[in-house]
Order: structure tokens, then sequence, then C-alpha cells
């Protein structure tokens, strides 16, 4: 693949950014098929000198390009203090047949999408689907959140919960509402398995009941809901207890 | 107390502002006292009349006074979309000494500690204590992302964990870290208690170890740690199952 003139990131791009060096190590180690090329400014901080070694190391060994170039990183960067970029070819991935999922309809909100992805590969969730019109995940904003666990999940969007259905029929389908007939603590999560959560403002809509075991996690009245990356972060924790 | 030209908030600032009819509406609720006044812009969504004009009716009855005056909203707010602004001076309150308690540790991002206010009043905690230099919670990020539950909780600073303790000496403390001697799974909290939890980037530090039970959150191998405000949230939902 052939890289144009290189700017900040677009929904549209075939290729996104990691910025850092954590995460660039993180995309290496996971995803270093997909990656493209390496930028790198001279200066590096003591710290991260060694790491830094390691990815040019990696670079080198796997015939990827590294480029000194200060311009383009200030040019795509966010934060003054970037000093790595990993670019790196978009992807996507069949999800486990066998593994747990965790399912996100019409998620809007990068930063919880992000917190999600770090919570469930802290609790053994290597699978996330995201349903209809979603956050583009490859936003750098969401790599950035999730600290590099982007790079060891799999994703993959559908246009509907019915086509994600037709692809893990075997799947049992919690559906997280407020309306849900269960309480969570009373839930025997059976697996393989679907947490299903709505979007940030809405939730999930009425046909949700209808669709596998439909849950609630019981709060107090002084709250409208909780926060979309807390009540899927509790689903993650209560279903592997 | 005499309100100058009113601009967009800064931390020296002895007010704040809460944006939008829902905060506005609980700061009236819990913290009516407070209010200085309230901007309103003219044009205002017929979804929204009828709160709006609760508020102005709460006004009236209240002797707080009401402007009409969309070039100060624009200047203070974020969002194009804002048309009830509520100034209100700020406060401390001391916490309930017979209340469970969250208490952070020089918290730095204020999404984190919005998300966690709004999470401990979806399980019933009132009191939160910030330790050393911490997050303004009146900063209108911090209000926001609270979604109107800044204002029906207690916090309160303090400078040093010592200080805490000096003052609440009966809470059983519960430490959370990575090196923490026991599983939260494992743990009985005795009320009343405290939930203690680190800064974003070093957790707590040693000494933390050696005051009440150090716990920790088991999680995978493939993340460093948990977010805060999942972390957090992780503790007050075990801490109340």
């Amino acid at each position: 693949m052939k890289l144009p003139k290189l700017k900040r990131y677009q929904k549209d791009f075939e290729y996104s950014y990691s910025f850092g060096v954590n995460p660039t190590l993180d995309l290496i180690k996971y995803r270093g098929e997909q990656v493209l090329k390496v930028l790198l400014k001279k200066e590096v901080s003591e710290n991260d000198r060694e790491d830094v070694n390691r990815i040019e190391e990696w670079c080198k060994e796997n015939g990827v390009p590294v480029s000194f170039n200060e311009r383009a990183i200030e040019r795509i960067a966010y934060k003054e203090n970037t000093y790595v970029i990993g670019i790196f070819k978009k992807y996507t991935e069949d999800l486990d047949p066998e593994g747990d999922h965790v399912v996100l309809v019409e998620p809007r909100n990068m930063g919880n999408v992000g917190t999600i992805i770090r919570t469930m590969k802290g609790f053994k969730f290597n699978d996330l689907a995201l349903i209809g019109p979603s956050v583009d995940v490859f936003d750098p904003k969401v790599v950035r959140s999730t600290m590099g666990a982007l790079f060891n999940i799999r994703f993959k969007y559908f246009n509907t919960i019915e086509e994600y259905m037709g692809e893990y029929g075997d799947h049992n389908m919690y559906t997280f509402m407020l309306k849900g007939k269960k309480s969570i603590k009373d839930v025997k999560f059976n697996t393989p398995f679907a947490l299903v959560h709505g979007n940030e403002s809405r939730g999930l809509d009425e046909k949700y009941l209808n669709i596998g075991e439909s849950v609630v996690i019981p709060h107090s009245d002084d709250i409208d809901s909780l926060n979309l990356a807390m009540a899927t972060g509790i689903t993650i924790w209560e279903s592997r207890r």
C-alpha cells in the first residue's frame, strides 16, 4: 500500500496511527503484519530509549520502513511530546465463535469504547461486535484510550443485531436494559455468551426485551442511568465472577 | 455575593456554572441555597419548555435573579445549544461520619471523577474525600460528566490521607492497589468504610499497604491496570453486593 502525504486521521483513510511508545509496541507485537511504516523523532527521552530501539530493530527485521520525520509527526499528532507513530493498515477479523463476546449497539462516545476495550482485555474478553452506526474504533482517540489493548482483541461491524445473530446464533444473549426482567445478581451466564449494551443516550430499545434474556443492573433512582463504559464494565466483571 | 462580568470558568472563581436544563434542575433541587443567578436564552426547545418554566418559577419564589442574556451564555458555555446556565457559589461540606466514603488520592482526570460521582449516587454512596492536589470538582467538565449527581453528594478536600484519617478514624479503610494482599472477592466490607483509590498513572504508593486492608482487583496481565473510574466503579459495586 502506497502512503500519500500524511495528515491527521480521518475516518475514510485506509490506515490509522498509534501514538507513543507503548501503543506502538503493542501494535508491532499483536498486529505486526498490518504495520506500513514507523515515524520517529531524533530526540527520545532516556526512559524510552530502549523501547524505541526495540521498535527500530523490529522494523529492520521485518522490512518495515522507518523514517525520522519531525514535521510529519507534528502535523499528525495531538500531543506535543509524541515522538513515535506507527502507521498501520486498518483491518477487521471474524470473532471467535466459541469465545464470549461484548456487543455494543450504536455506541457514539470514543472514550467509552476505548475504556470498554481496555476493560475487556483485563477480564479475558477478546471479541467485540459493533452494531449499526458506531464509533470508528481506529480513531486515534479510541486507540489511545484502549492503552494498546485494541491491537489485542478482535472486532467486527454488523449492520443489525439480526446480522450478528445470523453469524453467532449459538451465543446466549444477555441484553442489558433498565427494563430488564432479571437482576444481574441472579443471572447465571452460560458460555458462550454475548453481553449486549445499547447506546449512551437511549440504551436498547424495546425489541431487545425479546432477544435472549433481558437483564437489569439495579441502581438507585438518584441517577437516570449508569455511564455506558461503567455499565459494561460491571457486566464484564459479574459475568466472570 | 456580587458577580463580576461573567467569563468562562476558572479554578480561582468563587462560583461555578451548571450548563443545561437537567443539571440546573438538580442544582436548584439539592443546592438551592447556593444559587446566585440563572441565565436563560429566549428561544427554548418545545421539549424543555416545561422544565425551564419550573426553573423560572423557582427563581421567582426564592428571590434569585433571572436574566435573559444570550451573549453571556455564548461567552461562558462550551456547547452551542446551551440555553440555561445556573450560577452558584462554590461550597464544601463535612462528610457523614457514619456513611461509607469513596476516597480518591490525587485524581487528575475530570471525566474519571465525574463518572465516579455519577456511579457513587447509583449505588448510594453520598460522600467523597479528595486527598492532595486533585481535580477541581467544580470545573464544568466534572459537573457535566456527573450528570447533575455532583449536587447530590458531599465532598471535602484534605491535604493528606492522615488528615482524612484524623477526622474519620472510625472508618475501615480498604486500599486498592495492584500489590494488595487480598482479592476483592474475599473481602467482607465492614461499615462504615472507605474505598481508597490512587492516581490515574501511579496508583497508591507503598505506604498504603500498611493502612487498613490492602485489596487487589484481580485482572489479566494483558493490561497494566484498569481505568481509574472503572476500578472505582467495580469496588463500589462489589462493596454493595
